[in-house]
């Protein structure tokens, strides 16, 4: 972990990172607190913390010298660092501090005669090749909620709220001992499900209903994220039937063809491709899939600009959907983990469609 | 609400307002979806959105003109919108947007011979006085935390550990269709209640710990914040006992001067002076409260610097708290809102010390 952050402070030519993504902390340090700031060196890591944290992060930061600090004295603080580890280059955040916190270091730097430059840098790819340690736990996300789609299967029936359907599959994931959910839930039926990111309402679920279902949780920090649509009753439109089919097939496609050395964009364009076939290119307009770990959307992402090469280790959704507007739609979404030789899927739930009668 | 902003423009002399806060832009138009940006005119609002959220905006945002934007033509667009209102001066939200964005903007705007300045500005204070249908709204979510807190009064005893506290409260709270909790919930029992933001673990409640519990859902986007601190049977620490009633009578004290007119940093002297009588000052390091809404954490902030004064329509919260290391911590935290003629407690719970003999 601190191996890749010397690559980059060696890249951007900075002896120091002004760390201040409290996610991408949590990743360096295992921090798990709302606030802290970290200075990052080349052989130390200081983590700056205030009073309602310092135990806790003495607690879980091994790795880190921690410091308390008064939130109002922090550049200050940062100042007297600065001093004592010489520090001339300090990199910034440029994805995550505002430009308001920018301006008001660099006058803070100007007013007491330190020349230190801040130079903006980005530490978001840090986090996309994942540790054995990470791969495990989202393995357990993904388990609960495989398990949650299974218990859904057998709940969800006519008369019953799309809100009420995230409600039953939460309660069923509080059980695994969760600790939330990775975004607001989708739960989009009948005509609703044209929308791609419908989030769940208080319509009643009808017969022949089609619904898309995009749920995911969150365990010990990390994230999964699925989808799957399915028909409510034996006799969906038959539209919808066909843009079913399509849709399957072009994430079989796509999936079949990740392994180390694809490009995303490459795997991006082959479910494209696939969907451009049939002419439904013109509503399937998203990226297929994305990175996630201790954030929902993480970088790689996979779509037609995105030229990052796949390695082992990374994580990826492939969720590839077809959208009519005022008629419905399709979306289907698996977890997959890129391996040595090609991949492994995390989703451990068929693909096919599926007419639920309970 | 448009009165507010337009306020803010002519102040900072801006033809027009770069909004890049999805928290400001749901207040601003009713957008609930996770992505979007907006222009603010003077006379008219300019919603782009992806397609992903096209219909639910249009749906949702009658008092906007909704665009549909590829993500990647998004400043191609506000250049156009700069040309097509002839805007000079534009404003940009300093403490939301990145410093990539804001370097990436003002690039695209040399390189296009655009003479737009960027003046950065902030939109958060239009948030800090509630409308009446906020009001109803938070009033709502603290009705639902009230229900929450006599729940888990009932259901709390030895043997439980901290997590399933919050499942059970959250849980419960989900039958009141509740979106979410609005924040990693604190439950800190026995000596970990002296960290003030000991977010919950695994670690099993014993008799006689002091439990402190700070909790809160969004409800319809709006939050609630409350704490309570009590005792698991009979005989808890003397010491504990002696600073709860040092730190309810701080509370009441508080909350008892909340009116139009008062001054933040006056209210929150009120609870410190009373808690440095007793020499406790150094363990109570934070703020008195803040405020929330969309947001858990809102200006104007209770602490010993902001000067802002109480208006009607404010919603704060009151939290004094001591906490001693390797014995225990207490604090209580209401929700207030600021009235004509003084406040309104929005918290119906008793803040006396709890015994819980289940």
């Amino acid at each position: 972990m601190k191996m890749k952050i010397n690559e980059i402070m060696n890249n951007m030519k900075v002896d120091a990172i002004y760390v201040t993504s409290i996610i991408n902390i949590r990743f360096l340090t295992k921090f798990s607190g709302s606030e802290a700031k970290l200075i990052c060196l080349k052989n130390k890591m200081i983590l700056l913390v205030d009073s309602r944290y310092y135990t806790q992060a003495k607690k879980q930061c091994h790795e880190c010298d921690v410091q308390l600090i008064e939130p109002k004295n922090l550049f200050t603080k940062i100042a007297e660092l600065i001093k004592e580890y010489y520090i001339k280059n300090l990199g910034i955040e440029e994805d995550n501090m505002v430009v308001q916190d920018y301006f008001i270091l660099n006058n803070f730097m100007n007013n007491n005669s330190i020349n230190t430059k801040l130079l903006p840098l980005s530490l978001n790819k840090i986090r996309m090749i994942k540790s054995d340690e990470e791969i495990a736990t989202i393995k357990k996300a993904c388990h609960i909620t495989d398990k949650a789609y299974e218990h859904i299967y057998k709940f969800i029936k006519p008369g019953i709220s799309e809100k009420e359907v995230v409600n039953e599959m939460y309660r069923y994931c509080l059980d695994f001992g969760v600790d939330g959910l990775a975004f607001n839930i989708i739960v989009a039926s009948g005509v609703r499900s044209s929308m791609p990111h419908g989030v769940a309402t208080d319509k009643l679920i009808e017969e022949n209903d089609f619904v898309t279902i995009d749920f995911g949780i969150i365990y010990q920090g990390y994230c999964s994220d699925y989808t799957r649509t399915f028909s409510i009753g034996n006799n969906p439109p038959k539209k919808l039937v066909e843009i079913y089919h399509i849709v399957q097939e072009a994430q079989k496609l796509a999936i079949k063809n990740i392994k180390p050395g694809a490009k995303c964009n490459e795997i991006d364009k082959i479910a494209r491709d696939y969907i451009e076939k049939f002419g439904y290119q013109d509503y399937f307009k998203h990226g297929l899939g994305h990175s996630f770990g201790l954030e929902i959307h993480e970088a790689p992402y996979l779509n037609p600009t995105d030229e990052t090469v796949l390695q082992p280790g990374m994580i990826i959704t492939i969720e590839p959907g077809i959208y009519l507007p005022n008629i419905g739609g399709v979306r289907i979404e698996n977890d997959i983990l890129v391996t040595e030789n090609g991949y492994e899927n995390l989703t451990n739930l068929s693909t096919d469609l599926l007419k639920i009668n309970n």
